[in-house]
């Protein structure tokens, strides 16, 4: 696993991080490589790959010499050297404080109790053997109901986007999250769906095609 | 609780990162107004609050027309707007990575710990009227080691600071998030203690000052 020359992004479409980070190269045109790190065959906690990644978790990215381990300061990266257009993570002081405002929100908010819905209710009783702990998945959907809510009065409000009229690094994370837990059936309001639906118009076949890995795959765990 | 026309950070120095959000203008000498929230007479929760900060944590920051919500995000556009000399948020990609990744990687580790620690010891049993849950708080010191050892060896290396040379905005979270639950006799290994010293010295006595409030209130709260 020895770093080429320039962009590549070490990935797995299970991963919500991870699949907005695809999103970005590809909604930019700026040439990558990309490499599947397997979870299911351990590639994540390989020593290969933690040389890349030394805490061993997807996403990695590295760029000539520099390697980036998180995928916020990884798409602020890329769409700042890559991205000729500036909409994806605009320089502009008041539009950005938009951007990494959710970026930073998030971790704890929509991430912690999508994460904390999903690993449960999917990974946790395949990993541990046992039933999935329905009162913990049960308290983390609660909490999506008011990240839910947060998001519409806060961070989308009256715009069609995050910052405004264009998608940018912040969508990407934001869509890719809100994703993860209604494949395994969690619903949104409205303004959510509709809000959705708007990213994944902006961004076009893409979208779903990073998104069918994940769905596939929720779905034949739930009907287990 | 008017927003004046300036940069205007509403803070309490018990809030870690409120505190690492105070040091910045100190540092650069960039003018600003300083509020103080009580907690403890429920004002991050009062009416005048809230119309700043809709989720009611501090910080919060307002600069003319503007809000912010978040810490690391006041950060990154205090330093991209005031920071005349361009060493605490730097705008070489290579660098910004090292402060942006620090960033992002902590609100879910050294931050979920700290708090988990300094939270469920010293604020729980007040709040909920009852002992501390020493498993919780044990569990989250335990977390905190592998948070010390992934700093040393990732973050800080053979580095004076997260960045290189030059205290940046990634240090000072870095610093406060590492002070709080060490108030409450967490203790770290030697190149985490000597990397605190040189944060400290660097900033001067602004550093200690803004400590002062947390160190005597959490210790008047562990002799109680
Ligand atoms: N804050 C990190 C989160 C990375 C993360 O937690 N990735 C998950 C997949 S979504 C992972 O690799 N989990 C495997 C593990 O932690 O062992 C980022 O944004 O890049
Ligand atoms: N991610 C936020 C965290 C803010 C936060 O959690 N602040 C705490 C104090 S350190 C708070 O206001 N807690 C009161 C509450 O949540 O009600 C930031 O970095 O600004």
């Amino acid at each position: 696993m020895s770093c080429s020359g320039g962009l590549t992004l070490y990935i797995n479409l299970l991963s919500a991080p991870a699949r907005a980070l695809t999103l970005l190269p590809r909604g930019i045109r700026a040439p990558y490589e990309e490499k599947n790190i397997s979870f299911f065959k351990g590639e994540h906690k390989s020593e290969a790959y933690l040389k890349i990644h030394p805490f061993g978790t997807v996403p990695a990215v590295t760029d000539g010499d520099l390697t980036i381990l998180e995928s916020c300061t990884a798409l602020r990266y890329i769409a700042s050297k890559y991205d000729t257009s500036g909409k994806w993570y605009p320089a502009d002081l008041a539009s950005r404080v938009r951007v990494d405002e959710f970026l930073d929100w998030q971790h704890t908010k929509l991430r912690k109790h999508g994460v904390g819905y999903y690993f449960n209710l999917i990974f946790a009783p395949m990993i541990n053997k046992c039933e999935p702990d329905m009162t913990l998945i049960n308290s983390h959907k609660e909490e999506l109901k008011k990240v839910d809510a947060d998001m519409v009065r806060h961070f989308i409000k009256g715009r069609n986007f995050i910052a405004g009229e264009h998608v940018t690094i912040a969508d990407l994370i934001a869509a890719c999250e809100l994703e993860q837990p209604m494949c395994a059936n969690v619903t949104y309001s409205q303004p959510i769906m509709d809000y959705l639906d708007r990213v994944k118009s902006h961004i076009g076949p893409d979208y779903d095609q990073v998104h069918q890995k994940v769905r596939g795959f929720t779905k034949s765990m739930l009907n287990k």
